[in-house]
């Protein structure tokens, strides 16, 4: 890799990282033939990477009424009005794996309002970009409107949560010049 | 008190909840008093909850450049731009202790370019609000202009950092419809 | 005092100054205990201090279908999306002390659409930010929807000029640089 | 006139008036040949009248630095920002005669920064339209650079104090719908 | 003419040009009376010219459900939220000849949703300002809103295609800083 | 191809169209593989579509001071800032192309000011989207910055041009529903 992780802040040597962010590091690398960049530039400061990927995990990995691909569609549509590289262009390969769909990344970023996609996630975006541009206009009519579309208070807690999480994630990303990962442009766009 | 804690979602009864999130609440509210309402509106999601907390703590409580009442001048400078009622009062409250000063809240809250605060104040919270409204434009000349004010790169990062945090935490406060106690009101406006 | 009255401008000696306004000057010092620094700001220009407080006059001490908390409220809102010092924390003041409510103020200039206030005042307050903010989409469609809150056509207007007197108020106020006196943090916050 | 002075208030009949306004008004018919509206639809609201036209009075008939057509060149401007009908026409016309100039009010209401006007000029109204759009922003720096044109803190003052009053006004008139006289149109189009 | 025709680029000499393009010049000046200055300054450019006005022929000078009048409000509603000199004074002079009648142009320029039009003339203006501002939010609901006011398909590509089109054009004339010739500010204006 | 070419208007069958529109079509076929949908959707319109290629023509394949791909980047970059899928879609390949670098879109397409390219193609695209998104705050300032980044007049005029055409284009196409082919997608990701 010629390109610099990240343009504005040194990436730490593996083997000088205290243990458990090595290991995590080591298991992603096993698990994706790679270290996302977002895994070495938070690793300068291992308490911040330890609390930032408990979050991710709470939030991206459990179970609930969004399948996995909906909350990359959430991440990748609040990142691209962010304009934050590595999130569009690492969660966009995500999203083409778990949506089991070469467009719909490219789609979402350029204007999620004329993706492929169905009404609910149309609605489920719409009130993620409003969390994720203008909160504090969030009021009682936005919980109703959702409930029309079927998502329950838990689901909408989770939507928000995901933008929410993405708007520190985005600022990080932006302010550290975080690159992403070649392989991240090619994933998900050809089938295996 | 009469009043919801959040406007949204259900509050965990406290003995339900798991032991270290139970512990961190009782110590919290020996230390101040009460339990301030982020604690318990984020109880309803432990490991989200967690996670916060990690990285508050992280930020806020660590040694570095910034003093702690720096810090939390990022803190309500960046919620009022988000328009955050949690986070402008509880947070105004917690500044006016640190900085020992009654009027320093509220006059970051209304217009911190007019706040009575020293000119690298200034110049830091203009780089947190940059974080916080446009993140995308930072470049190396935003780096250097911190630097000509004696900011080191680590407290460039700290500073976007608390930023990039609140984004989070407004935007859950918001959508939560999360209240500030009435204690935070008049903490540090009257000489102890 | 060791703060300046306003930043900007000189603050002409009161003996000095012609005797209708030196009187007016007296009678609010006599009334509040201090004189509000919008009176010595303004002297600086008697004409346009006797237009000014003739206009605020009419508007604010008038009888109508608004309280005159309400009034305030409308003061203390639009003031907050012009971001004035001045008059956010004065008439915050002066708001507390109407409604009765030491939380009121603090809520509104954050974000009045999550303060403790009734539908018809949350009603008012949209409208006074239309005015505030972009008067010019102002139809016939947001007369009928304030008729539907019960407000008359004379409630209209008393909302709208209110909003349209701080519009020029608060750009005075951030021009010179006008500071709130120290008593107005405060006034208001405990009950006498 | 078969078009209503404004489309949403009424207009009180002259001769209901009290006897002041009514003699401002047979003096400016007396001196322009027709009322402006402005005088009829405030009309409505005496006690409003009176301190809307001392104040109008005080800034635009005053001695100083400014031309009294570089005072309707901010009123121009910074009406045409808030979009307001009457201010930009009637003002407009105003603006032609004052400057013996049938094309610069148009030049002005379309775009400032390209109308046929020094540079000088063109400062002025940066700054104006500044206070009209972003006053809270204003700083010591807008002094120093306006100073540089050869503006004094006074004449600071008189465009920023136009560029208030007008943003009251331009509000009061689009919350009425007051409509320019049909002879604001042409007024200063062609050489006598 | 002592102003230059654009602020910014040369203007070739006519008999400099290719024949078809004299051509054109020289028919509509026998037909104005003058050459607009936009085919002067376009004439730099002999193929971008051609183009530019093929299309503008095809937009403007086709039959269809608009009148041509219709057609110019929709040139000067947005070309003045676009602020470009040229198109709102060339095109208010059109509209005014189209229309007759001599308010019009600074009506619609000024505030379009206030100006002397029916209500089906301000929906068409509030889609064309739509498609000027942000076309990324079109969607099937304005196309239905449309139909309620009875615009056919047609009418709405027509209608989005000219706002499409002065979107181009606005952006040329405040590149080159093209001039109105003096012809059209009273171009109108009065009866013939 | 199972979705529609354009969700909004009917796309003509090709053996009804005008011979010389239909040898334009059969023309890029032959030398792409496929017709861009860009080309069935204005066929609709057979005098639109001469203007509009026309005018596409003479700005992106003429001779002049930028490159090919330098143009791309222009559209990839203003089209992204105005949310069209098939021009930072279908763009995005021709640039991916034209550049010989399979990452260059994305980059550009999420925000340009992090992109790997030059300091001078940086300036090239910050005057593009001024001229995308405000272009009436052009002035004199931008040549001379432009000047001392290299490029001419002659460039200047083009890069203007470029992203006028564009912002025509991208209205078109985001009223239409126009969806880029899913050629496009893979084109230019994959070394031939």
């Amino acid at each position: 890799m010629t390109q610099p992780i990240a343009k504005r802040f040194p990436t730490p040597a593996i083997d000088t990282l205290p243990p458990d962010i090595r290991e995590r590091l080591l298991a992603v690398q096993e698990k994706s033939g790679f270290v996302p960049n977002v895994f070495l530039t938070l690793a300068y400061r291992p308490d911040e990477f330890r609390a930032f990927f408990a979050y991710h995990d709470a939030l991206m990995d459990k179970e609930g009424g969004l399948t996995k691909a909906e909350r990359e569609m959430i991440v990748v549509a609040t990142s691209s009005a962010n304009q934050c590289h590595y999130c569009v262009i690492a969660h966009g390969a995500i999203l083409r794996i778990r949506a089991k769909n070469p467009q719909i990344s490219d789609q979402i970023a350029v204007n999620y309002r004329k993706a492929d996609i169905t009404s609910r996630q149309k609605a489920m975006l719409d009130f993620a970009m409003k969390v994720a541009t203008e909160a504090h206009k969030i009021s009682e009519a936005d919980f109703i409107q959702m409930a029309g579309h079927g998502f329950s208070d838990d689901d909408i807690w989770d939507i928000a949560a995901i933008a929410a999480f993405f708007a520190l994630s985005n600022r990080i990303a932006n302010v550290t010049g975080m690159r992403p990962n070649d392989e991240f442009y090619m994933m998900g766009r050809v089938p295996k």
